[in-house]
């Protein structure tokens, strides 16, 4: 090679990336840390085609390069550009191409940009495949089944382009008020960890580097408000908050993102415990840590003037910000001596480290890619395996062939809008979305009626559609009552499925979830109890289906509903899934990732508490309305005792199986999810927890048919947080739990000796 | 002296402890540790006199000495001990004389013993004079007078020969649904520690020394779960939990008490972060710190065995034991290597340090005292300075002399036992207690028909009263609807006021505060509710009152109460003072110790939140029904800006002067509380609070008249949690604000400018 050390593509990254830092100007080290320009701000609308923008042209030559560009394929989603205005995936690739050609032959390193795309449950762009979101994935307790999907999706999104993946993994459900619930996978810190694992494998099959949103802790906020304090201490968080990010880092995550909340008593963006002592020294993450949108600015409050916000985060550990006004500013923060340059040298190496191992400085344009697995058709398997059943009075369900008439009820019965969720991309004309209705419309038996009237609106406040609804329902044989939440945004464009566009409006709507649509009480609204109570009233069965991005209070439904199934939001094919699990085309396989409370007032309700025997409030129990884990099937299923390899381990030896028999006692099918969960008896460093979900598997079993569930526990089985926040199998004693839910668990003691 | 050096007053305390230490064996220094004993069970009933048992004597010949006996002269609490059966003012001194003869004459070292006595609002003692508790001492603002009150029941403790109280102190409101709320002074650092400081000096006067319940963090468990988890990280210990252990210690504690919960991972008997490296080498506290009660024991759930329990707690910073079978077996732990003697004997020290101070080698028996000023006068005064009028509308009140008939209602306005609180000594009959419906009658004019029914039962469950209670309302002029909680317990045995017995249980009262009577939702109950809807309806002003131990969550109240008072649980003598402000004979002096929720679901709600500018949930405020330092005067009061003697100051030299002007616009008399808040606009280590109480003053001010209330700002005031967790004058941008409330206030900008 002649060229420059850092152009040679066999050398080690470092040594390109020291070689490269060692020729940058400060101003152009500067670039590379700032990602503050909108993707849809680079670009207009050039007849047929695109061109770059004045404003992108001068950032680019402000800092002789640029860092990164966010959501260059999204759509612009606060002034809801449509199909005919932006990026589609036919203009994805070329787009995306003409931005690279522009910043690297304006760059005098030539020096790519990284092309950063939002994607928390599917490419959040025109054209982009809309996933069900992650607390229906938590719902699946299926990682093979996610991975593949985000192999799909980040296929689409390297398609077009798009170089690092933004996705929604990190934060807990551990406050169903939060308006961002629907982003997470569930409460549980295993479950999390293994769908985390899961999201990265898959991008990187598809060569996408996932940045995981968000680092930590959010998912606790006081009071679930967004962007609120967490006051938790260190030991809470590392004992719930960080299995997903340590198993990201572990699976090959190339970047964090530093989430608005603080943590005791700083910004997550401006905490060095966070991000430096414990993300990159504790956790040997050496991949790219970025701000949240706008994240730093908010630091101005702290520091009183932007530079030092940047400098700030900067120190703490941040290395790529995100729309802000400081970091575009540090070079003034190196000259009052706030950063040392050394600091900013190691932001813009990670950088620089991650754009050499994407390969950008020798492929730095989007490559054909081969079409991959449907991503649509997992779209709706996901759908289909999240559908969580949680009561079945009777044997409503299958709906059975001499049903003559069902009535579709319910806000949520026929509304793509509501049953997508926040963060997805405008959905365009002619998809073959399917609504619930439609789906039970398509697989309903060609003499079936089917009937709909909504009843009511979402949040309650218009009950002159009830008689409409109970008339319909009093002529049925059954009511399908579609209750829940909705995401749908004001300016959000959606279509029916003539192609006609829908604007919903968070007026029009009532939108009670997204981020930043907190809810203070997230039970049903009593515009719906007060339609269901109609309803059921007329004696008719009711299944109860709930369209929802948060698991929202539910009171004692015993007496009216023979059925109610959660569907989360499942997506633009949801409706579809949902059918086929009442026909019994499928099973309903889900299980809750959340537990369901039964009221605001008990909040927190979690099944994996502090162990402090609590016998529960004066005026209700402090237990879930249903627990973690649960989900009923079509069919019953028998669990023996687990039975152990061995009954005494070391810390130092700690490996043995467990086994339990699991029998399908009932007609139909199943594939059974077998979980085990730790509960321990003595010892360790720490109070200990109820139990603690620590393996799961699936078991597809024939009517009749016994299998055994095998697990293989090893040190990770058994961990726990040690005095010095490690983690290591403590002596003690333990029960080893295995069931069909964290509710219904049978248990056999494992001791483990103190080594030697 | 001839004698051993120990039994020199003369020598230093320190020198004594290390002779005596010299001369002991280890199962005489594990009984100084030990106070497993409850006092009740150390003597039984002989005619008319008192003998001590056979387990005391074994006991104290066990260990060669006792260390501490617990509640002597409490009644047991759970048998219902009454007047004719448990010790009372009158035995009191002879009872605890022959304890301590018995054990020092039974000591081979003639170590006297620690007679410990429950007085967490008052002696909980036969005879003991109750208070109001905290949370009422805490909407007095008043820590003059509770000083007073302090020394008064330390006079009544000393007299009866007890040398320890254990109050209530440290425990914050941070969520109320705690049933232990009403222990608490508010949900305020500053109020708190000043309420504490004023409590020790009190009770130094007496020479009682005061172990402060309870360290640390009770009052932000999880979900306001009793004796629950409390995951709150260190940053938000210091900047809130810590203020009054931090006060109580300057101002000279004797010792702490190690509460039941969690933090951190530890129960904080367990806890040596917080015991030891908190508590004693960062507060440079040197008294003893004593577990709560079975306390100790609870640490087998975590270490399998009852020895290497004790010996964690131990090695943790306990020094003393409560009620517990652990502590009494760490000869054991010594022998198993467990423990080390020399930390054992550390605890000994401190054990034996807190009875030479308190002079017990010296004069181990109970002393003349002199009749000190009446506690129940101390009490009364209390229970109308904390009467808080939180909503007046029009101009209700004071009630005056036209009126004619006054209906008395609801389930709260004639009950001793539902006014008193938990933790209250049983009541002797003719003790001329008063309720609410025994004040007014008393205090109403002479041809003024006072009528009374109770409408509804505490939790509204049996509404067959309501009809009543309306005829008796829509004859009357006013209603006075007295609402709220109860603490009372079954088992406490109590009298009206002719001194017949009333049994109180939990069931006929419906107990819904106290300890371990959380409640999840802590609304008033919909039943009461019902009645004041009921009562309203008939058109007649309603004015209501509350008697409560927690801060009840409200509706919008301003459709149907003309006026609303919180009266706390105001103790014996408080419905003589409710009538005294109804009547106008005292105005409403009461602020607000803690935020009044609207409702469980949008808790936690503080006025000292951090400042992230949320701006409420989509379904309801997040902000209070009425803020902290709420209250309302029968006068109109009018605040100019504050001035600051300077605008900048340094770290190191802060001091200035900030002045208000206060006049009293309207036509009464008025004591006003003028609050001081700081709010940081920029610098310091941890994010702001929208603002912080540091200051507050009284100021008396007749119609018309204006004054000026005056801060001395020190360093102390402007002070913040550093980053490692010290306290100091962090230079930035603060703001003092001065005003009624918290939400009322107007401020002037200060600058801390960097030092040099």
């Amino acid at each position: 090679m002649t060229g420059p050390r850092y152009r040679d593509p066999t050398a080690p990254v470092a040594e390109r990336v020291r070689d490269l830092l060692g020729r940058m100007t400060l101003t152009e080290k500067v670039g590379q840390v700032n990602q503050r320009m909108y993707g849809w701000h680079a670009y207009e609308r050039d007849g047929g085609g695109h061109r770059l923008t004045d404003a992108f042209r001068s950032e680019v030559a402000a800092y002789g390069g640029m860092g990164a560009l966010y959501g260059l394929q999204r759509a612009d989603p606060w002034s809801g550009v449509g199909f005919a205005d932006g990026i589609t995936a036919a203009d994805g690739a070329r787009v995306a191409d003409a931005v690279q050609r522009h910043v690297i032959e304006n760059s005098r390193l030539g020096i790519p940009v990284l092309l950063v795309e939002e994607v928390p449950h599917g490419h959040q762009a025109l054209d982009g495949t809309v996933l069900p979101v992650n607390l229906a994935v938590g719902a699946t307790w299926d990682p093979g089944l996610y991975e593949a999907a985000a192999a799909a999706v980040g296929a689409e999104v390297r398609a077009r382009g798009g170089h690092v993946a933004l996705v929604s993994a990190l934060d807990l459900v551990r406050d169903p008020r939060w308006g961002r619930a629907e982003e997470c996978f569930g409460e549980d810190p295993y479950l999390a960890a293994r769908l985390t694992e899961a999201l990265v494998r898959g991008a990187r099959t598809a060569d996408v580097a996932v940045v995981l949103k968000h680092f930590a802790g959010q998912g606790a906020t006081v009071g679930g408000r967004n962007s609120a304090a967490t006051e938790l201490g260190a030991r809470e968080l590392h004992e719930i908050h960080l299995a997903a990010a340590r198993a990201g880092v572990r699976a090959g995550a190339a970047g964090v993102m530093a989430a608005y909340n603080e943590f005791d008593g700083l910004p997550c963006v401006a905490s060095e415990p966070l991000l430096t002592e414990l993300l990159r020294e504790r956790l040997e993450f050496d991949g790219i840590v970025m701000a949240d949108g706008g994240a730093v600015d908010r630091l101005v409050r702290l520091t009183g003037d932007p530079v030092a916000a940047g400098a700030l985060a900067l120190n703490a550990g941040c290395d790529l910000s995100l729309w802000d006004d400081c970091f575009p500013r540090l070079a003034e923060a190196v000259e009052r001596g706030l950063v040392a340059e050394r600091t900013l040298d190691t932001a813009v190496a990670r950088v620089l480290a991650l754009k050499f191992r994407l390969g950008l400085f020798e492929r730095p344009y989007a490559p054909a890619v081969d079409r991959p697995s449907d991503p649509r058709e997992l779209s709706e398997r996901i759908a289909r395996a999240s559908i969580t059943l949680l009561a079945h009075d009777g044997d409503v369900l299958p709906l059975t062939p001499s049903i003559r008439r069902i009535a579709v009820l319910g806000p949520n019965a026929d509304s793509i809008a509501q049953q997508i969720g926040d963060y997805t991309a405008p959905q365009r004309p002619g998809s073959h979305h399917t609504t619930v209705l439609d789906g039970i419309r398509s697989a309903a038996p060609p003499d079936t009626e089917v009937t709909h009237a909504p009843g009511c609106d979402l949040v309650g406040g218009d009950l002159s559609g009830v008689p409409g609804a109970v008339e319909l329902a009093a002529a049925a044989d059954i009511a399908v009552l579609v209750l829940g939440g909705s995401s749908a945004r004001s300016g959000d464009t959606t279509f029916d499925t003539n192609g006609a566009a829908i604007v919903t409006s968070a007026e029009s709507t009532g939108m009670t979830c997204g981020e930043g649509v907190d809810l203070a009480d997230p039970r049903l609204p009593d515009g719906q109890l007060a339609l269901l109570d109609a309803v059921a009233a007329t004696g008719v069965p009711v299944v109860v289906v709930l369209v929802q991005g948060r698991p929202h209070a539910l009171p004692d439904l015993s007496g009216t509903a023979a059925a109610v199934l959660s569907a989360w939001y499942p997506g633009p094919w949801g409706g579809r899934a949902v059918a086929d699990v009442l026909f019994g085309a499928a099973g309903p396989e889900g299980r809750l990732p959340v537990s369901i409370p039964r009221s605001a007032a008990q909040l927190p309700v979690f099944y994996n508490a502090k162990d402090h025997g609590y016998r529960g409030y004066v005026d209700q129990p402090a237990t879930a309305r249903y627990p973690f884990g649960h989900g009923l099937s079509y069919t019953t299923v028998g669990y023996a005792p687990p039975r152990l390899s061995r009954t005494r381990v070391t810390p130092d030896d700690p490996a043995l199986t467990c086994r339990v028999t699991v029998r399908n006692t009932g007609e139909r099918p199943v594939r059974e999810t077998v979980q085990l969960y730790v509960r321990r008896l003595s010892g360790g460093s720490s109070w200990p927890r109820v139990r603690e979900l620590r393996g799961f598997v699936r078991l597809a079993l024939r009517p009749g048919e016994e299998a055994d569930a095998v697990f293989e526990i090893d040190a990770e089985t058994l961990a726990s947080v040690t005095r010095d926040l490690g983690l290591a199998v403590e002596p003690g004693e333990l029960l080893l739990e295995t069931g069909p839910s964290s509710a219904e668990t049978r248990g056999a003691r494992l001791v483990v000796e103190r080594p030697g």
